[in-house]
């Protein structure tokens, strides 16, 4: 993601141009970091985390360019964490370099490379530990997956969090079909978790978001495996828009709805999805799709880029550092086990 | 719908071509009717109704012009009532007007005419009573309605059924916001319902499908209004893919779900909806959006056109012969009130 030559930038492969074309954009101010993370050049939770510690880093490098005052630099650096609301691993990622500023722009690219390490880390661990609990709780074999979104290594640093259970299912030979939501309105599930399937040779078809209740009630999925943006105390969760409504069919259908996310995306200063800010895009995602307008020009999109779902209709959420059932009574800061005695938000971001 | 100058012909608003251009096709061979038909030209189930019953007219000036046996016009009008399978009207509407063929075009064109006439009346009647339900179930002032797909003047022959019930809501006074389902993947809702409300001044906004669940569980919208496709004799409902999502959102946030359609829509010979056949459509049509592709080459899209909701989803079936509140005990056919001791379908089928 960072790479020092020709000179010090944030590197990205644009998204919002896959599957057509694959090119990367090299990033060197912070309005370039800003525009990135609201165009989704870059998208996904725990990636956002790692684009949020390393623009700390190109923030750090334009002010000795440009001799910015230390004010100005740390207004610079809020404009990043604020880029996006929903998801905490950005306000997370950016805080954990920004105490590294005063150390110097080396301090800062190693404080964002252990975050970035860390993170490929705890997908694995997530993975193995999510394709565990799916293994013990889907008797049907092969596995038949839903999953909304992209939640693979376009969404994070490397392996995936959803998209990593997954791979870890087809790995261990238990995987079936991989049912795809297409997910609009910017389609990360045909453009981009497909993209990822194709190129690791999983079977899977794409539909319609507006197919995954039906395809859960007839049966034709297992489980259906989604990330996370922002997960509650109590475990209700903030993901993309869609997800609730994969919940509800899950439920109705008996079939297991896991979250699967490292445990940076838990907010133990979140007591319930209540709490959690929904963001809201431009109308214009939803009146165009791609270059094609979709609606009549005075017609206007509602267009929440996020829904929350209550921690009643999920089975299981899964993090590096364990998988938590979540009840009525569940608080995650207190389930998850923390192995030093501090809250997971805390010790992922010592 | 039927013009007889220059020469017979079904005269339909090309509905693949909107909201960007209005244009009108006249088909004069059973082929065209059949492309039309599966091309989306027309579409909606009693809009298909009245396709069905001018085809019949269509085939028999064919048929004169070409000199067919009548086995072979009776293969060509099969050909048109097999055209899509998960609407009844289609076929009621190809069945009501062939039985005319011995007596000559003008008395297809009667019949297929009176049916039209009917429709309109049917759909101006259950849209009263569909206000009515909703007059006294809703306690919000004024009505923020939820639809799906697209159940106005285009999917019908005039007036429309569950956007008819909008319509005569917004005529009362009664009506607040209209969230309107884009409707993936041919973007009915989008293209065709938001063209509708926006010619009629009634305030709508756009939302991706996969919103509805969120926008129904936030308490934005008091009321989830749908057409049917094909209502089972115990309430089960086939309607456009997305429909039983939107009524599982509504039984967990206590907001009611009405289906609107004329009683030709229910099939009392179909027990329940296990036994309705559901069509499934093209890849490509998941697989692009317009003239866009929006995924990688070499993935397939799973493309089930309906999904049914189960009667016990359905908080009022609305027809021109009243309203019935399925029980786990409901039989459409005992409990729409038949006047003539027939049942519905027999007598529109009269």
């Amino acid at each position: 993601m960072w790479v020092s030559t020709p000179a010090p930038a944030l590197r990205l492969l644009d998204q919002t141009r896959l599957p057509a074309d694959e090119v990367y954009v090299e990033i060197t101010t912070v309005d370039a970091v800003v525009d990135a993370i609201e165009r989704l050049v870059v998208r996904g939770a725990p990636a956002l985390g790692a684009v949020g510690a390393y623009g700390v880093a190109v923030a750090a490098a334009q002010a000795a360019r440009e001799g910015w005052s230390a004010a100005r630099l740390d207004a610079e650096i809020d404009r990043i964490r604020e880029a996006r609301p929903t998801a905490v691993n950005l306000a997370v990622g950016v805080d954990r370099t920004r105490t590294h500023v005063r150390d110097g722009l080396d301090a800062v690219i190693a404080g964002a490379t252990a975050l970035f390490d860390e993170d490929v880390a705890a997908n694995r661990r997530l993975s193995a530990l999510g394709a565990d609990w799916i293994a013990d709780h889907v008797a049907t074999r092969p596995i038949r997956v839903l999953t909304h979104c992209n939640t693979g290594s376009l969404a994070t640093t490397e392996w995936g969090t959803g998209l990593g259970v997954v791979r870890e299912l087809y790995s261990r030979g238990l995987l079936g079909l991989v049912y795809v939501d297409e997910t609009r309105p910017l389609l990360q599930g045909s453009r981009l978790t497909a993209w990822e399937l194709r190129h690791d040779g999983i079977d899977h078809v794409i539909q319609v978001d507006s197919a995954a209740a039906s395809t859960i009630l007839r049966g034709l999925a297992d489980v259906a495996i989604i990330g996370a943006d922002r997960i509650a105390d109590n475990g209700d969760t903030a993901n993309k828009i869609g997800s609730v409504g994969v919940a509800l069919a899950c439920a109705a259908a008996g079939v297991p709805f896991v979250v699967a996310a490292p445990s940076t995306t838990v907010d133990p200063t979140t007591p319930s999805g209540d709490a959690i800010t929904i963001e809201s895009r431009d109308s214009a995602e939803v009146t165009t799709c791609g270059s094609v307008t979709t609606a009549p020009p005075s017609s206007v999109g509602f267009n929440p880029a996020f829904d929350v779902t209550p921690a009643r209709l999920i089975s299981a959420i899964v993090t590096e550092l364990g998988v938590v059932e979540p009840t009525s009574h569940t608080s995650m800061r207190s389930e998850l086990p923390a192995t030093d005695g501090r809250d997971p938000h805390d010790r992922v971001d010592a």
